[in-house]
Protein backbone atom coordinates (compact mmCIF):
# COMPACT_ATOMS: atom_id res chain seq x y z
CA UNK A 1 0.00 0.00 0.00
CA UNK A 2 1.50 3.27 -1.52
CA UNK A 3 -0.17 5.79 0.57
CA UNK A 4 -0.21 4.96 4.17
CA UNK A 5 1.25 7.05 6.50
CA UNK A 6 4.08 6.29 8.75
CA UNK A 7 2.61 6.63 12.08
CA UNK A 8 -0.55 5.04 11.37
CA UNK A 9 1.76 2.26 9.65
CA UNK A 10 3.71 2.11 12.60
CA UNK A 11 0.69 1.77 15.01
CA UNK A 12 -0.60 -1.03 12.84
CA UNK A 13 2.66 -3.01 13.21
CA UNK A 14 2.17 -2.45 17.17
CA UNK A 15 -1.61 -3.77 17.34
CA UNK A 16 -0.86 -6.62 14.94
CA UNK A 17 1.80 -7.93 17.78
CA UNK A 18 -1.24 -8.75 19.92
CA UNK A 19 -2.79 -11.95 20.50
CA UNK A 20 -4.84 -13.45 17.16
CA UNK A 21 -4.72 -9.82 15.99
CA UNK A 22 -3.78 -9.79 11.94
CA UNK A 23 -3.64 -7.07 9.77
CA UNK A 24 -6.89 -5.87 8.80
CA UNK A 25 -8.18 -5.66 12.52
CA UNK A 26 -4.82 -3.75 13.22
CA UNK A 27 -5.99 -1.58 9.84
CA UNK A 28 -9.24 -1.53 11.84
CA UNK A 29 -8.24 -0.79 15.55
CA UNK A 30 -5.34 2.08 14.43
CA UNK A 31 -8.21 3.84 12.44
CA UNK A 32 -10.05 3.72 15.47
CA UNK A 33 -7.09 5.23 17.22
CA UNK A 34 -7.32 8.22 14.66
CA UNK A 35 -10.38 9.14 15.15
CA UNK A 36 -10.52 8.90 18.69
CA UNK A 37 -10.72 12.21 20.24
CA UNK A 38 -7.05 13.21 22.19
CA UNK A 39 -8.12 12.76 25.75
CA UNK A 40 -9.27 9.27 25.41
CA UNK A 41 -6.40 8.59 22.96
CA UNK A 42 -3.58 9.43 26.00
CA UNK A 43 -5.96 7.60 28.35
CA UNK A 44 -5.72 4.53 26.40
CA UNK A 45 -1.11 4.83 26.10
CA UNK A 46 -1.60 5.74 29.78
CA UNK A 47 -3.35 3.16 30.83
CA UNK A 48 -0.83 0.62 28.51
CA UNK A 49 2.12 2.00 30.61
CA UNK A 50 0.19 2.13 34.35
CA UNK A 51 -0.67 -1.27 33.69
CA UNK A 52 2.86 -2.16 32.57
CA UNK A 53 4.41 -0.42 35.10
CA UNK A 54 2.36 -1.07 38.20
CA UNK A 55 1.58 -4.29 37.75
CA UNK A 56 4.13 -7.28 39.24
CA UNK A 57 3.96 -11.08 40.40
CA UNK A 58 2.67 -11.33 44.23
CA UNK A 59 5.35 -12.40 46.23
CA UNK A 60 2.88 -15.34 47.35
CA UNK A 61 0.87 -16.88 44.84
CA UNK A 62 2.96 -15.72 41.29
CA UNK A 63 -0.45 -13.63 40.20
CA UNK A 64 -0.44 -10.45 38.90
CA UNK A 65 -1.07 -7.63 41.28
CA UNK A 66 -0.55 -4.03 41.75
CA UNK A 67 0.08 -4.48 45.65
CA UNK A 68 2.88 -6.30 47.32
CA UNK A 69 0.89 -9.27 47.98
CA UNK A 70 -2.67 -10.00 45.96
CA UNK A 71 -5.73 -9.54 47.94
CA UNK A 72 -6.55 -13.24 47.47
CA UNK A 73 -3.33 -14.16 49.51
CA UNK A 74 -3.88 -11.01 52.14
CA UNK A 75 -7.55 -12.58 52.05
CA UNK A 76 -7.90 -16.08 51.19
CA UNK A 77 -7.50 -19.89 53.14
CA UNK A 78 -3.77 -20.01 52.77
CA UNK A 79 -3.99 -23.91 53.72
CA UNK A 80 -6.11 -24.60 51.08
CA UNK A 81 -4.34 -23.88 47.48
CA UNK A 82 -4.98 -24.41 43.98
CA UNK A 83 -2.30 -24.39 41.76
CA UNK A 84 -2.68 -23.31 37.77
CA UNK A 85 -0.68 -22.83 34.78
CA UNK A 86 -1.09 -19.14 33.69
CA UNK A 87 -2.60 -15.90 35.88
CA UNK A 88 -5.45 -16.12 33.42
CA UNK A 89 -6.53 -19.46 34.99
CA UNK A 90 -7.32 -17.58 37.77
CA UNK A 91 -9.81 -15.23 35.95
CA UNK A 92 -11.58 -18.53 35.20
CA UNK A 93 -11.54 -20.14 38.11
CA UNK A 94 -12.83 -16.60 40.17
CA UNK A 95 -16.51 -17.23 38.75
CA UNK A 96 -16.73 -19.88 40.61
CA UNK A 97 -17.53 -17.78 44.17
CA UNK A 98 -17.35 -20.89 46.94
CA UNK A 99 -13.87 -21.26 46.58
CA UNK A 100 -12.41 -19.74 49.62
CA UNK A 101 -8.10 -21.08 48.90
CA UNK A 102 -5.40 -19.22 47.82
CA UNK A 103 -3.60 -19.70 43.96
CA UNK A 104 -0.49 -20.77 42.91
CA UNK A 105 0.96 -19.88 39.45
CA UNK A 106 3.41 -21.76 37.98
CA UNK A 107 3.84 -20.12 34.80
CA UNK A 108 4.12 -22.76 32.91
CA UNK A 109 3.53 -26.17 32.64
CA UNK A 110 6.50 -29.50 32.61
CA UNK A 111 7.08 -30.25 28.85
CA UNK A 112 10.05 -31.92 28.14
CA UNK A 113 9.49 -31.30 24.12
CA UNK A 114 9.75 -27.47 24.93
CA UNK A 115 12.72 -28.28 27.29
CA UNK A 116 10.66 -27.34 30.22
CA UNK A 117 11.53 -28.60 33.00
CA UNK A 118 10.53 -28.73 37.05
CA UNK A 119 13.26 -25.90 37.31
CA UNK A 120 11.55 -23.86 34.55
CA UNK A 121 8.03 -23.65 36.97
CA UNK A 122 7.08 -22.13 39.97
CA UNK A 123 7.75 -26.12 41.64
CA UNK A 124 10.17 -24.55 44.49
CA UNK A 125 7.76 -21.56 45.49
CA UNK A 126 5.24 -23.93 45.85
CA UNK A 127 6.71 -26.36 48.21
CA UNK A 128 7.78 -23.44 50.37
CA UNK A 129 4.67 -22.23 50.74
CA UNK A 130 3.45 -25.85 51.87
CA UNK A 131 5.63 -25.51 55.13
CA UNK A 132 5.29 -22.07 55.40
CA UNK A 133 1.78 -21.91 55.62
CA UNK A 134 0.80 -25.41 56.60
CA UNK A 135 -1.09 -25.84 53.65
CA UNK A 136 -3.72 -28.79 54.10
CA UNK A 137 -4.61 -29.46 50.55
CA UNK A 138 -3.38 -28.30 47.27
CA UNK A 139 -5.76 -28.67 44.37
CA UNK A 140 -4.28 -29.23 41.16
CA UNK A 141 -5.98 -26.96 38.25
CA UNK A 142 -3.80 -27.16 35.45
CA UNK A 143 -5.65 -28.02 31.95
CA UNK A 144 -6.53 -31.50 31.20
CA UNK A 145 -3.53 -31.84 28.61
CA UNK A 146 -0.46 -33.40 28.11
CA UNK A 147 1.60 -31.45 30.29
CA UNK A 148 -1.45 -29.98 32.37
CA UNK A 149 -1.73 -33.72 33.49
CA UNK A 150 1.98 -34.49 33.74
CA UNK A 151 2.79 -31.37 35.72
CA UNK A 152 0.10 -32.64 38.44
CA UNK A 153 0.77 -36.25 38.58
CA UNK A 154 4.76 -34.67 39.20
CA UNK A 155 3.71 -31.89 41.70
CA UNK A 156 1.26 -35.00 43.62
CA UNK A 157 4.01 -37.10 43.67
CA UNK A 158 6.44 -34.34 45.03
CA UNK A 159 3.69 -33.93 48.03
CA UNK A 160 3.21 -37.30 49.24
CA UNK A 161 5.99 -38.04 51.12
CA UNK A 162 4.77 -34.19 52.68
CA UNK A 163 1.56 -34.97 54.33
CA UNK A 164 -0.53 -32.86 51.94
CA UNK A 165 -3.72 -33.74 50.44
CA UNK A 166 -3.34 -33.74 46.61
CA UNK A 167 -6.80 -33.55 44.28
CA UNK A 168 -7.36 -33.04 40.73
CA UNK A 169 -10.32 -31.00 39.50
CA UNK A 170 -12.86 -33.70 38.17
CA UNK A 171 -13.38 -34.13 34.84
CA UNK A 172 -16.40 -35.50 32.59
CA UNK A 173 -18.95 -34.33 30.48
CA UNK A 174 -19.26 -29.74 30.27
CA UNK A 175 -22.97 -28.75 30.89
CA UNK A 176 -24.72 -28.56 28.27
CA UNK A 177 -22.92 -30.33 25.98
CA UNK A 178 -24.19 -32.88 23.25
CA UNK A 179 -22.80 -36.84 24.40
CA UNK A 180 -23.16 -37.50 20.76
CA UNK A 181 -19.76 -34.90 19.95
CA UNK A 182 -18.36 -35.68 23.44
CA UNK A 183 -14.15 -37.45 22.84
CA UNK A 184 -14.20 -41.20 23.74
CA UNK A 185 -11.62 -40.18 26.78
CA UNK A 186 -13.67 -37.65 28.43
CA UNK A 187 -16.62 -39.92 28.08
CA UNK A 188 -14.91 -42.69 29.62
CA UNK A 189 -13.93 -40.89 32.53
CA UNK A 190 -17.10 -39.47 32.97
CA UNK A 191 -18.19 -42.83 33.48
CA UNK A 192 -15.35 -43.99 35.79
CA UNK A 193 -15.82 -41.08 38.12
CA UNK A 194 -19.92 -41.09 38.05
CA UNK A 195 -21.14 -40.62 41.39
CA UNK A 196 -24.73 -42.14 43.16
CA UNK A 197 -27.50 -40.10 42.72
CA UNK B 1 -14.14 -10.75 39.36
CA UNK B 2 -13.53 -9.97 42.58
CA UNK B 3 -9.52 -10.17 42.27
CA UNK B 4 -8.84 -7.83 39.16
CA UNK B 5 -6.42 -5.49 39.79
CA UNK B 6 -6.75 -2.05 39.05
CA UNK B 7 -4.37 -0.95 36.14
CA UNK B 8 -5.24 -4.23 34.45
CA UNK B 9 -8.94 -3.74 34.69
CA UNK B 10 -8.57 -0.03 33.18
CA UNK B 11 -6.13 -1.51 30.43
CA UNK B 12 -9.02 -4.32 29.64
CA UNK B 13 -12.10 -1.32 29.64
CA UNK B 14 -9.76 0.62 27.41
CA UNK B 15 -9.19 -2.51 24.94
CA UNK B 16 -12.67 -3.31 25.41
CA UNK B 17 -13.68 -0.31 23.01
CA UNK B 18 -12.20 -1.38 20.08
CA UNK B 19 -14.55 -2.41 17.23
CA UNK B 20 -15.27 -6.11 17.75
CA UNK B 21 -13.15 -6.33 20.92
CA UNK B 22 -15.45 -8.23 23.56
CA UNK B 23 -14.18 -8.46 26.87
CA UNK B 24 -12.51 -11.79 26.52
CA UNK B 25 -10.06 -10.28 24.13
CA UNK B 26 -9.91 -7.45 26.17
CA UNK B 27 -8.28 -9.58 29.08
CA UNK B 28 -6.24 -11.35 26.50
CA UNK B 29 -4.79 -8.47 25.02
CA UNK B 30 -4.41 -6.86 28.50
CA UNK B 31 -2.77 -10.57 29.65
CA UNK B 32 -0.26 -9.47 26.36
CA UNK B 33 0.94 -6.20 27.68
CA UNK B 34 1.42 -7.21 31.10
CA UNK B 35 3.81 -9.54 29.72
CA UNK B 36 5.30 -7.25 26.73
CA UNK B 37 9.28 -5.91 28.32
CA UNK B 38 9.06 -2.33 29.08
CA UNK B 39 10.55 -0.85 26.04
CA UNK B 40 8.09 -2.75 24.40
CA UNK B 41 4.85 -1.58 26.21
CA UNK B 42 6.27 2.31 25.68
CA UNK B 43 6.69 1.97 22.04
CA UNK B 44 3.43 0.66 21.96
CA UNK B 45 1.93 3.84 23.94
CA UNK B 46 4.23 6.39 22.09
CA UNK B 47 3.02 5.28 18.93
CA UNK B 48 -0.88 5.67 19.84
CA UNK B 49 -0.46 8.90 20.85
CA UNK B 50 2.28 9.76 17.56
CA UNK B 51 -1.03 8.26 15.41
CA UNK B 52 -3.45 10.71 17.15
CA UNK B 53 -1.46 13.72 16.85
CA UNK B 54 0.65 13.40 13.61
CA UNK B 55 -2.55 12.40 11.34
CA UNK B 56 -5.08 14.88 10.31
CA UNK B 57 -7.17 15.12 7.31
CA UNK B 58 -5.41 16.61 3.97
CA UNK B 59 -6.43 19.78 3.03
CA UNK B 60 -7.28 18.58 -0.55
CA UNK B 61 -9.25 14.92 -0.29
CA UNK B 62 -9.91 14.41 3.16
CA UNK B 63 -8.01 11.54 3.89
CA UNK B 64 -5.29 10.92 6.51
CA UNK B 65 -2.15 12.11 6.47
CA UNK B 66 1.25 13.23 8.76
CA UNK B 67 2.24 15.69 5.43
CA UNK B 68 -0.12 18.84 4.64
CA UNK B 69 -1.13 17.59 1.54
CA UNK B 70 -1.31 13.62 1.21
CA UNK B 71 0.94 11.90 -0.98
CA UNK B 72 -1.73 10.87 -3.29
CA UNK B 73 -2.61 14.20 -3.70
CA UNK B 74 0.99 15.62 -4.25
CA UNK B 75 1.72 13.13 -7.10
CA UNK B 76 -1.90 12.12 -8.49
CA UNK B 77 -3.95 13.19 -11.25
CA UNK B 78 -6.21 15.75 -9.88
CA UNK B 79 -8.46 16.21 -12.52
CA UNK B 80 -9.45 11.93 -12.07
CA UNK B 81 -11.21 11.90 -8.59
CA UNK B 82 -12.46 8.75 -7.36
CA UNK B 83 -15.17 9.49 -4.25
CA UNK B 84 -15.34 7.17 -1.50
CA UNK B 85 -17.34 7.32 1.36
CA UNK B 86 -14.15 6.47 4.34
CA UNK B 87 -10.82 6.82 4.42
CA UNK B 88 -10.49 2.92 4.82
CA UNK B 89 -12.29 2.48 2.04
CA UNK B 90 -8.90 4.20 0.29
CA UNK B 91 -6.80 1.25 1.67
CA UNK B 92 -9.17 -1.59 -0.50
CA UNK B 93 -8.69 0.60 -3.91
CA UNK B 94 -4.96 1.43 -3.55
CA UNK B 95 -4.69 -2.35 -4.27
CA UNK B 96 -5.81 -1.53 -7.34
CA UNK B 97 -2.74 -0.59 -8.86
CA UNK B 98 -3.12 0.95 -12.41
CA UNK B 99 -5.35 3.48 -10.73
CA UNK B 100 -3.39 7.21 -11.28
CA UNK B 101 -5.99 9.73 -10.03
CA UNK B 102 -6.61 11.26 -6.73
CA UNK B 103 -9.34 10.03 -3.86
CA UNK B 104 -12.16 12.60 -2.01
CA UNK B 105 -12.89 11.47 0.93
CA UNK B 106 -16.86 12.46 1.75
CA UNK B 107 -16.21 10.90 5.47
CA UNK B 108 -20.20 9.55 5.69
CA UNK B 109 -22.72 8.93 3.23
CA UNK B 110 -26.37 10.63 2.98
CA UNK B 111 -29.07 9.35 5.24
CA UNK B 112 -31.79 10.99 5.63
CA UNK B 113 -32.68 8.59 8.62
CA UNK B 114 -29.86 9.14 10.84
CA UNK B 115 -30.24 13.05 9.93
CA UNK B 116 -26.97 12.91 7.52
CA UNK B 117 -27.32 15.65 5.02
CA UNK B 118 -25.91 17.38 2.21
CA UNK B 119 -24.03 19.64 4.03
CA UNK B 120 -22.75 17.08 7.11
CA UNK B 121 -20.47 15.18 4.32
CA UNK B 122 -17.63 16.44 2.18
CA UNK B 123 -19.75 17.82 -1.17
CA UNK B 124 -18.87 21.39 -0.73
CA UNK B 125 -14.87 20.34 -1.00
CA UNK B 126 -15.99 18.21 -4.13
CA UNK B 127 -17.85 20.74 -6.10
CA UNK B 128 -15.03 23.38 -4.78
CA UNK B 129 -12.08 20.82 -6.44
CA UNK B 130 -13.98 20.46 -9.30
CA UNK B 131 -13.61 24.12 -10.49
CA UNK B 132 -10.17 25.09 -8.62
CA UNK B 133 -8.49 21.90 -10.42
CA UNK B 134 -10.65 21.55 -13.61
CA UNK B 135 -11.52 18.06 -12.60
CA UNK B 136 -12.71 15.55 -16.18
CA UNK B 137 -14.43 12.94 -14.27
CA UNK B 138 -15.52 12.23 -10.55
CA UNK B 139 -15.70 8.10 -10.23
CA UNK B 140 -18.52 7.59 -7.53
CA UNK B 141 -17.23 4.68 -5.49
CA UNK B 142 -19.49 4.37 -2.56
CA UNK B 143 -20.41 1.34 -1.40
CA UNK B 144 -23.29 -0.42 -3.62
CA UNK B 145 -25.86 0.15 -0.08
CA UNK B 146 -28.80 2.38 -0.19
CA UNK B 147 -26.78 5.35 0.94
CA UNK B 148 -23.92 4.33 -1.16
CA UNK B 149 -26.26 4.17 -4.22
CA UNK B 150 -28.15 7.74 -2.63
CA UNK B 151 -25.05 9.69 -2.56
CA UNK B 152 -23.64 8.51 -5.60
CA UNK B 153 -26.89 9.44 -7.56
CA UNK B 154 -27.19 12.92 -5.68
CA UNK B 155 -23.71 14.14 -6.02
CA UNK B 156 -23.98 12.92 -10.16
CA UNK B 157 -27.26 15.13 -10.12
CA UNK B 158 -25.45 18.09 -8.41
CA UNK B 159 -22.27 17.91 -11.29
CA UNK B 160 -24.42 17.10 -14.45
CA UNK B 161 -24.46 21.00 -15.12
CA UNK B 162 -20.96 20.95 -14.13
CA UNK B 163 -20.10 19.27 -17.42
CA UNK B 164 -18.24 16.89 -15.54
CA UNK B 165 -18.16 12.90 -16.78
CA UNK B 166 -19.55 11.41 -13.41
CA UNK B 167 -19.21 7.58 -13.60
CA UNK B 168 -19.78 4.94 -10.91
CA UNK B 169 -18.03 2.04 -10.32
CA UNK B 170 -19.46 -1.59 -11.75
CA UNK B 171 -21.90 -3.85 -10.01
CA UNK B 172 -22.21 -7.70 -11.00
CA UNK B 173 -20.38 -10.87 -9.92
CA UNK B 174 -17.63 -11.31 -7.76
CA UNK B 175 -13.79 -12.98 -9.11
CA UNK B 176 -14.79 -17.07 -7.52
CA UNK B 177 -18.06 -16.59 -6.28
CA UNK B 178 -20.87 -19.24 -6.77
CA UNK B 179 -23.41 -18.65 -8.99
CA UNK B 180 -26.04 -20.35 -7.02
CA UNK B 181 -25.15 -17.98 -3.93
CA UNK B 182 -25.08 -14.47 -6.05
CA UNK B 183 -28.46 -12.61 -4.45
CA UNK B 184 -30.91 -11.75 -7.21
CA UNK B 185 -30.21 -7.87 -7.72
CA UNK B 186 -26.59 -8.39 -7.95
CA UNK B 187 -27.23 -10.72 -10.87
CA UNK B 188 -29.77 -9.16 -12.72
CA UNK B 189 -27.22 -5.67 -12.12
CA UNK B 190 -24.47 -8.25 -13.62
CA UNK B 191 -27.06 -9.18 -16.61
CA UNK B 192 -27.63 -5.61 -17.57
CA UNK B 193 -24.49 -4.21 -17.53
CA UNK B 194 -22.95 -7.40 -19.64
CA UNK B 195 -19.99 -6.86 -22.02
CA UNK B 196 -19.78 -8.41 -25.22
CA UNK B 197 -16.51 -10.96 -25.60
Amino acid sequence: MKNLIEPVEKLISEFSRLPSVGRKTAVRFAYYVVNMNKEDAHSFAKSIIEAKEKVHFCGICGNWTDQEICTTCQKGNQKLVCVVAEPKDILALEKVKDFSGTYHVLHGLLSPMDGVGPDDIRIKELLDRISKYDVQEVIMATSPTVEGEATALYIAKLLKPLNVKVTRIAQGVSLGSDLEYVDEVTLSRAIEDRKEL
